[in-house]
């Protein structure tokens, strides 16, 4: 194996601002290290066709309960962190002033489908700064709903920065820049005032020293880098965010408690994100990263005997197919004790994932393979 | 680890008739073999942030020269056969009967586009049997290429089967239903005349006794499972014939030529293969196949100090993403002395991926890190 390029570009500029710092100190993950284990296999005819790796973390009340695989490598935590990076918007009580209903908090901490309930949305919050969508720091993309999608290039329109998925997000973000001062031209930069306090929430609710190294998303926000196992203690604290001070767990409730009122709104109708929401109506946070990544927060709850704390789950799947962590997910929830033997048939069907071909017929699944080692 | 599902179904019957069988013994792939290592790596920012793991076989005249992880794995080579598969309808001279033009023999080995040039050719193709579109066993699919699929929906029309990129080797297949004497109606059931013959071929030039056991592809065909040192095997063959016999050696050297004649067909104008057919006219075929299966051939060639005989390369990447085999590919044919120091730009394109953010910025690369055992 060559020694990997990289770790050397530490900031990134672009037209003259800082959009990516990893200039704090960010172990290389070795690319010798073990091999995390298989988590899901793709069947074709009853035969393995493809693997999916990763790894898993486990939190229940602040303690590291299960690793599967390497949970102390660093990852890119993309979208899965939203929650997290909507608390100084709420803490600064930006969400009362402005008068906020629980359609536009969800929206501004999901990876929305950009369907219309999801663009009706982010326009509202707009508006309510006198925010305009070409302000929008995020490119465009076509909506990952397959109606909307097909509905837009029929009416012959393109896609717009209001369909990208973090449209939400980024539409907070202005008001949180407003409110603290920043020049809202720049609300993007990982050194302005308002991203600074983004940052150190994030790093907070991780229980990692800030601020956080931080890469360049999808959508042109910030992505903090932190080992998965600090992930699963950020949506384990989202869960009970008792150790955070009454003005930051109010905004961790009030976070779980719009997801649960709107749970379309943080992914959309068909989505694994608000399978779990509904499952689990405000006490539950799911949210998914891109490049395979997951993370779910689940109240305290004594109905699950062994696990009744607040639990904190976060997966990395090696390749960043999210295919291979929906069965882990549901896997993973039913082994702690979660879910009823029998599982739901929203949940039940992203646990064994069908595998169709163009003629409708099954011709396989994606399924989880780990035998969690939980005592 | 849980023992895996499957390997039971052994035979899959639709409407009656067998559409997928496995009876044949198929080695089960150990889960807890060692596993692949790592053959390119995701980055964004100069940090890794995703994997891909998988498997390589290089054959040089008939023996295998390298193999990088478990190249005797077997694996469903998708429609990296499909050149094998058309030799019948070659070998029994329908080409000359029915004056196909190279266009038409290169989409019947293509995964096409769905492009205006592919159906058009796919149509002719038919129309020389009397066959109709309906008469097409794949299902329908949106057109790879984006341009065509845009225009499709902004028509309003739904994609047909026609569409599906497996419907020129489909066609084919009617045809040589129909000269075996099949019932054209069941043209894709394993065990009829025609497909009989076509597993034949393909496990001659996989070098494997047959018949193959064959599982139910994407578009509802045969698909082979075989080592994947048999794939690199069938390409070796491809690109040096001279062991199979006039006509079967005829055969391969026609769709060799149809290739290099009309590479779009075979692809698509920005694809990978058609990259690869273009560098070497007449000297090449390579051919994708779903699931992070690739396979090429190359002609003999003194050029080519170390290697210049007949070369035949296949690849699975475990997870079963396409991004993982381009750059490893572009980096096994450089390293085989096949392509000039300073990589030609088209391929250069394939070699370091770009990543890009919906910001239209380049966040990272997909990049091969393997350092091929070649001595």
């Amino acid at each position: 194996m060559r020694a990997l390029a990289g770790g050397r570009r530490r900031r990134l500029r672009y037209n003259g601002a800082v959009i990516a710092d990893l200039s704090s100190a960010v172990p290389m993950p070795p690319l010798e290290a073990p091999p995390n284990p298989i988590l899901a296999v793709v069947t074709r005819n009853g035969l393995v066709e493809s693997w999916h790796r990763g790894a898993v973390a486990v939190v229940h009340d602040g303690e590291l309960v299960l690793q599967v695989g390497d949970a102390a490598r660093p990852v890119f935590a993309r979208s899965a962190t939203k929650p997290m990076q909507a608390l100084p918007f709420l803490e600064r009580g930006l969400a009362d002033r402005l008068h906020l209903p629980a359609e536009e908090l969800a929206v501004m901490v999901a990876s929305h489908d950009g369907a219309a309930e999801h663009t009706a949305a982010v326009r509202s919050l707009l508006a309510r700064g006198g925010f305009d969508e070409a302000q929008l720091g995020c490119g465009p993309h076509a909506p990952f709903d397959q109606d909307s999608r097909l509905a837009l290039l029929r009416e012959g329109q393109r896609p717009g920065k209001v369909h990208n998925n973090c449209s939400g997000k980024h539409s907070g973000f202005l008001h949180l820049a407003a409110a603290c001062g920043d020049d809202v031209a720049h609300y993007l930069d990982p050194h302005n005032h308002s991203q600074r306090e983004v940052n150190a929430a994030v790093a907070a609710m991780a229980g990692l020293p800030g601020p956080l190294p931080t890469g360049l998303d999808g959508c042109g926000a910030p992505t903090f880098v932190m080992p998965l196992a600090a992930l699963a203690q950020a949506f384990c604290r989202l869960a009970n965010p008792g150790d955070q001070g009454p003005v930051r767990a109010a905004a961790c409730r009030r976070i779980v408690a719009a997801a649960a009122a709107a749970p379309t709104l943080v992914a959309g109708a068909g989505r694994f994100c608000t399978a779990l929401l509904r499952q689990w109506p405000g006490a539950c946070f799911a949210k998914n990263g891109a490049e395979g990544v997951y993370a779910v927060a689940l109240s305290p709850d004594p109905g699950r005997r062994r696990w009744p704390g607040a639990l904190g789950l976060a997966i990395k799947i090696d390749c960043g197919n999210e295919r291979g962590y929906q069965p882990v997910v549901v896997d993973l929830l039913h082994r702690l004790g979660a879910l009823p033997a029998e599982l739901p048939p929203a949940l039940a069907a992203f646990h064994r994932l069908p595998v169709w071909n163009t003629q409708k017929l099954q011709v396989g699944t994606v399924h989880a393979v780990v035998s969690w080692d939980l005592r």
